[in-house]
C-alpha cells in the first residue's frame, strides 16, 4: 500500500521539513513514503529549500486510500479536508492532542519539545537512520523557526542540544542562517492582507467556540500596522463572520524584540483580551514578550 | 508537585504491573512517583504481586492537583471519574486514541503492540534505566496477560522479543510461570453470575446499535457451562433489557486451547451469529480459534 507523510494546513517551515525529513529517513530503511504539502509554501521554507536546491513537495487536495504518516500535528481541523477517512498509520508531533482519534492503535509519538523535526532526531537515532548533512539542514532550519532561533519559550534544552548538533553536521553557522532565514520570512509585501490572514493560521475549537488564530513574524511591527491597519480589520470582520468564529486573534510577532500584538475580533474578543489581563485598543491587545502561539496564547483560551 | 500513575478503571494485570513498573523506572532516575490503582485487582494480578511479595498500590476515586501519567489507556470514559480536571503530563499506550485531549504538548508514546510494558521497555533503554528482576517479572507478566502467552493476534513480533528477554532478567520459565499466572485469573468460583457479567465487559456503539462484550478466561468452558448456564441466560436477558441493548455477547474463553464460545442474546442475536458464520444453539455460538475481542469480535460487527 502506498504510504504518504504530510504535515498541517498554511504548512510553516517545521510542517514540510518534517515531512521531507521522515521521508529520507524512510528511505534510509527500505520504506517508500511520499511527503506532500497541503497549500503554499511561505518565504522562509522556500528560502530553505532554495538553499539545498530541493524541489517543493507536491500538493496534496485529500486523501484515498493510502497509509498516512501525520507529522506536526494531530489536530483534525488542521489536517487534510478528509482527514476522517484517511487511514493513519502514525503521528510524530509536538502539540497538544485534541479532536483527534483513532479506529485502532497506531504509533504515536509527542513531545512537549519546540519542533517536530526535534522529535524525529530521537526517532532516527533509535532505528539506526544517519542525518545526512541535507536532512540535518532541514531538521535545524524547522527548529530555528519554530524556536525563533532558541528565543521562543517553546524551547527546550532538548531542542537546542539538538539543534546544535545538527547545525554542525549541516556545516553551517546558527546565527548568520538562523537570521537569514527568519528575515526571509518576514518579506510580507507581495501577499494580499486576504494572504497575510491565511498564511499561517490554525482553527481551534474550545468550550464549543471555534477560534482562528494567526501569527506572522516580521522586524518591524509599526510598519505592518501603518500600511495595513483599515484592511486587516475590515478583512478579519469579514472572516470572523463568513466563518461564525468566535474571534480571529491575529498576532504579529517582532522576531528581533521578541514581542507581539494582535488583532482580536469577534464577539469574544472582549473575553479574549480580558484572558491576557489585557484590553481592546482599537481592536488590538498587546502581549509583551509572547512570540508562541502554543504556549502563550492558545493556553489562555 | 506530587506525580502520581495509573492505568484504566476495572485493572488487569498491564495496567496495574505498567503503573508499579513506570514509578521504579522512574525511582531510578531519582524522580518520585506514586502508582495507584482505580479498582480491585483480579486474581491474575494478585497471583503476580503474591510471587514478588509486592502490596499491591492504594486506591485512587479522584485526583486533585497532581501532575498526572496515564498507563495502559487514554480514553476519558475508561479513565478516573474526574479525569477532564487533571494535570495530564504523559501517556505510555498501546489502544487506539479517543475522546482525550489535552490543553499542553505532553509526552506520549502510543505503539501498536500487544501491551503497554512492551512500550515502556523501549523507554526504559532510552532513558538508561536498569530493568531489575522485579521490573522483569511485572513486565513480562503484563504481556503474558495481555498476549495470553503470545498466542492472542494482538501480539506482535516485538512483544515476543521484548517478552523473551524479561523472562530472561526475571529468571522464570515463560510457559510454566505464564500458564501459572494465567490460570489464577480464571479461578471464578467465589464470583456472583451478575459480577461475571462485569468483570471485563465494554459497551460498544455500532451503527446506532448498542452492544454489551464481556469476556471472561478459563481452562474449562464446559465446567463453567454446567455450572452457570442457567444462571447466565437469565441474567444476561436480564441485562438487554435493563441496558436496551441489541444483544449482549458474553465470551468464554478457553486460554489452553485458544477456542471460545459466546452466549449471544438479544434480538440481534440471530445477526451476530451470522456475522461469525455460525448459528445459534441455545443462545450460544461457537467461536473456533477466537481469544481477542478487539481483533476478532468488534471488527465483525
Amino acid at each position: 500500500m502506498k504510504k504518504i507523510v504530510f504535515g498541517h494546513q498554511n504548512p510553516d517551515t517545521d510542517t514540510i521539513c518534517s515531512a521531507l525529513v521522515y521521508a529520507l529517513g524512510q528511505q534510509q530503511l527500505g520504506n517508500e513514503v511520499t511527503p506532500y504539502r497541503l497549500g503554499d509554501l511561505n518565504k522562509e521554507t522556500i528560502y530553505v529549500l532554495n538553499y539545498l536546491k530541493m524541489p517543493e513537495p507536491k500538493l496534496l487536495t485529500e486523501v484515498t486510500n493510502e497509509e498516512v504518516v501525520l507529522v506536526d500535528h494531530n489536530e483534525f481541523s488542521q489536517s487534510i479536508k478528509n482527514i476522517k477517512e484517511a487511514n493513519i498509520v502514525a503521528v510524530y508531533d509536538h502539540h497538544r492532542v485534541a479532536n483527534f482519534e483513532t479506529k485502532n492503535p497506531i504509533d504515536i509519538t509527542i513531545k512537549p519539545v519546540g519542533c517536530t523535526t526535534t522529535v524525529l532526531y530521537d526517532e532516527f537515532k533509535n532505528e539506526k537512520v544517519t542525518i545526512t548533512k541535507e536532512m540535518a539542514v532541514l531538521m535545524v532550519s524547522a527548529i530555528i523557526s519554530d524556536t525563533l532561533l532558541f528565543k521562543s519559550p517553546t524551547c527546550t534544552a532538548k531542542d537546542i542540544k539538538v539543534g546544535k548538533d545538527l547545525a554542525q553536521i549541516a556545516e553551517l553557522d546558527l546565527n548568520t542562517y538562523g537570521m537569514e532565514m527568519l528575515k526571509a520570512g518576514t518579506d510580507l509585501a507581495e501577499f494580499t492582507t486576504n494572504k497575510l490572514l491565511d498564511l499561517d493560521t490554525k482553527v481551534f475549537e474550545i468550550e464549543n467556540n471555534k477560534y482562528e488564530i494567526g501569527q506572522i513574524n516580521t522586524v518591524d511591527i509599526k510598519e505592518v500596522q501603518a500600511q495595513r491597519n483599515e484592511e486587516l480589520i475590515e478583512k478579519i470582520t469579514k472572516r470572523v463572520v463568513d466563518n461564525k468564529l468566535g474571534a480571529f486573534i491575529f498576532i504579529i510577532t517582532d522576531i528581533v524584540n521578541s514581542d507581539s500584538i494582535a488583532y482580536v475580533i469577534g464577539e469574544l474578543a472582549n473575553e479574549v483580551a480580558q484572558k491576557f489581563d489585557s484590553q481592546l485598543e482599537g481592536n488590538i491587545i498587546k502581549l509583551p514578550g509572547v512570540v508562541s502561539r502554543k504556549k502563550q496564547v492558545v493556553p489562555f483560551l
